[in-house]
């Protein structure tokens, strides 16, 4: 009797340095013109960012209740390329571009097969808990150096 | 290279009459008190239901687009017993609880590992476009009901 | 030169011991069944709650900051007896039907005109910020207490 | 016995060509970092977007219904500048930059009293229900366009 017990969500992949992420559509994700909503695509690229972090061995909810900080956007920019509808299996590409000593630049598309639903270019920075810009921890930027590595092998 | 191309988003499973779908807690799904905003729940749950009628075959989106209907909520009744918080893995265990012609009533609960953190009872009616009730299709039924004996096996 | 500054969000208002909360419907609220998503109206009778408290002087973000608590619902009971759509109109109308120690019973209806869409019942309770139930403030109480008195002259 | 009847929505206003919306946050648009999730501005800024063109006497719904059609987003550029926070009362500041035959090129800042929170570069398409892009019907850009001179004058 295993009761659902080994299920578990989907992790996303690193294949060389570009992380992939599954999702898919839901009713909360669409609007009343039939397709998936211009801000729910903020919604599925944060997913992927939290579990490449994940994958990396970056635990943000302890970081955020130790008082280490926490990730803001600063800046996003997206492209709407494709209307992704109710039931369609994306997939998010995310790339690091560029470590930086308080802020990530990351690359992040959105696709459905090969179509290219959304790409978006973001900015992350680093906070702390009083909401300063704050230099990420020294292990993390580590991962992330290590992880641009992998790309250029 | 495979580009991440096999990856695809978690699947639910049965396992007799019960329907497992594995999610995990994102920041989208949090609020300022620190725990999943209790809206949240009902997407949770909406995710799980559309994974067992997607499990037994049913496509709603067709079903939408042809004209032939679509499942709307005429009733929850949600009891939360327990936070989830960011990063949590959950468990959505969804029964059939009963077959009516334009209804169905189903038994749904939240868990973290073996604890439950949301049980709801929700009576979703069957609508035609024109948003009047209407008999859920014969073919959706007759596999309502194999799943039901499944139980009594 | 005014720059929009007067502007202010609806807020609501009491007649007697009854609130009323204006919002209206927007693409965010929606699905591709062109109705309001079930989930979306326990956002509205959120905002029409917080907006009570509002109106009785108590200040939820302090209250929170001050680590004095925060209200979580514990159980919702809903009926969707209409559906809602893009550009509506709607009301949302609450009243306190019991006031606990350590929760609240309130009734909310969310309305359309004269039509009821929505109807249903939600126990808050006060929790402290480990999670756990937590006496309301007295001072709080004393204000329910004095608005459900209203209700009797 | 008004029973709240007269109460309603907050309407933003124009001001000139400026088009001023304004906003209260609720827990549903902040998360556990204690601060409004940043997808959830993209739903505020549309919010304000849906007033501009009701106040235009333009009905989006009517529009997709009679299959004229819909405005979908075709490119966000935003910049996140400052953290809105539970309770805050927000100002949609919008005003139309460039009216194309298919597009429109839309400025819009979300502000706290007079510090800006984010602020954003919108780019509207029109589209056919099949999702394809549509020159917008002529009275629209007739209102548009009478909108750009009020700001000359």
């Amino acid at each position: 009797m295993t009761n659902g017990e080994r299920l578990r969500p989907a992790d996303g992949r690193f294949e060389g340095r570009t992380h992939y992420f599954p999702l898919r559509v839901y009713f909360e994700d669409t609007d009343v013109a039939g397709i998936v909503y211009y801000a729910n695509y903020l919604r599925f690229i944060e997913r992927a960012r939290s579990d490449l972090l994940r994958a990396l061995g970056i635990d943000q909810r302890r970081a955020l209740e130790d008082g280490i900080g926490v990730y803001a956007v600063a800046e996003v920019n997206i492209r709407y390329r494709a209307s992704a509808k109710l039931g369609d299996d994306l997939l998010v590409v995310t790339r690091l571009e560029e470590i930086r000593a308080a802020s990530v630049l990351i690359h992040q598309q959105v696709r459905r097969d090969r179509e290219i639903v959304a790409d978006a270019m973001v900015t992350a920075a680093f906070l702390s808990p009083e909401g300063r810009p704050r230099r990420q921890p020294k292990p993390w930027v580590e991962r992330f150096e290590r992880l641009q590595e992998e790309g250029k092998a």
